[in-house]
């Protein structure tokens, strides 16, 4: 039996992550982060900390005998002059400035290693939480729609190394928007207004950035990712099967697939492309 | 002296190409795009046009004993079911459908030289709209500045080929916003809320696409984006010397610069770095 950590940032998947670890026979204590995590924890052992308090976190785990930890959930970047680091924050917190989110959560997973607890992946502990490979949901995609989602992925496929943006919005031959640090919400709410309706139907894909490490920042989609896709007028919702996660059963993404009209599709992982 | 046809987008850029085609010598008859052109056209010959109108527009030129033409001015794409073109449209357009803006363009620079109509470019008839290399206007800049600059130049490059964006805002090491079909101002507003106003200041990079043909769709910036950037905090504006225009006279924009507390960096050419 591990001992599981999950350091938790917003929505629900925290909260999903560890009733399905509990479920699988782990021993759980869950940590909120402050002003993110805005789940209900009261059913878990918990231990509230700051997102700077990394050496206070650190020694947490270890006085609980963690010897695996998870983060999951979204997580804001504050203003640095809101963060109030502890000792080892500094220290953390001088390597990390310059540089991108995945560097930095590498920096993490390092720190907390040192002292023998495992960064475990989301996906260790929610396996039925990906799409199968191929039309998953709705109706079969016309000839422009391949393109579109070839042309998605070239998109991302460049941009992976800089640590950027893992969504983008195509629409016959034309990328409409590609997402940085607003998140892929706001990506697809400004994509409506560039949308073509009278034209063929807009695809939007997500991948995972091609430095990505799956224990450490996974994407997820969901229910309110399918609404985001409805409300800006998107046909087809194309994700990397293996490498974004559901943020919501299976069957429900599926379901709101269906009832909002929209083609479901996943895309072989990039190294079988 | 040149019959000079100016095919007339959104904002004041035509006029001032206009009045400076005429300084300079040059017959001038103004075409401005219906829908698009929002600037004061009665100083000059006028021939409204529809953006699918292009056989109309063609003839409309030859009429005219027009031997060259320059195209300038945003233009949205409007929705395909609005666009009624004519016949020669029709056939450019089933071309153009699956393309992006640039090919676009491309497309209709050939159908124009068909019968012997050259296409300008905006930077022949105003020579003086454009920086030079190094740093124009503000204080000198810090080494980050430097590398965000470095790095938002590697990520316009790196989607440059795929005919999108040529704007990018870096903070830190970190990739705030990319440009897509949105447009500069409309990036450079979201980019307010995701930048640290208690970090070192973010920089804002324009250069072309790498692909771009200068006659056809050469970027602007004016004392507009100045506003835009100092509204969303950024501290460093940085763009290609010769690949990116200037909407407004230069003293005006380095003015702008300097009352707002921002540096402006004219960068080398891409093919020079």
């Amino acid at each position: 039996m591990t001992k599981l950590a999950i350091i938790a940032g917003q929505g629900h998947i925290p909260v999903d992550i560890g009733h399905a670890a509990i479920a699988n026979g782990h021993d759980v204590v869950m940590m909120p982060l402050e002003h993110q995590a805005d789940a209900d924890y009261s059913s878990f052992q918990t231990e509230p900390i700051g997102l700077a308090n990394i050496g206070r976190t650190r020694k947490l785990m270890l006085d609980h005998a963690c010897d695996a930890m998870i983060m999951v959930g979204k997580v804001r970047r504050p203003p640095i002059g809101d963060l109030r680091p502890d000792v080892d924050g500094v220290k953390l917190l001088g390597k990390m400035l310059m540089r991108g989110d995945d560097q930095t959560l590498r920096l993490v997973a390092e720190y907390f290693a040192e002292v023998g607890i495992k960064v475990m992946a989301a996906s260790d502990i929610m396996p039925d939480r990906h799409l199968a490979i191929g039309l998953v949901a709705g109706s079969r995609l016309g000839k422009q729609n391949r393109a579109d989602i070839d042309l998605g992925c070239a998109v991302l496929d460049s941009i992976g190394s800089h640590d950027i943006g893992q969504g983008v919005v195509v629409q016959d031959g034309r990328i409409i928007s590609i997402e940085a640090a607003e998140g892929t919400d706001a990506m697809l709410a400004r994509s409506a207004d560039l949308i073509d309706k009278t034209a063929s139907g807009a695809v939007f894909v997500k991948i995972p950035k091609s430095a990505q490490d799956k224990r450490l920042d996974i994407p997820f989609i969901g229910l309110e990712t399918v609404k985001a896709v409805v409300d800006a007028g998107i046909r087809v919702m194309a994700i990397e099967a293996g490498g974004v996660m559901l943020a919501d059963p299976r069957e429900q993404v599926i379901a709101a697939c269906i009832a909002g009209n929209i083609s479901l599709v996943g895309l072989k992982p990039r190294n079988q492309r």
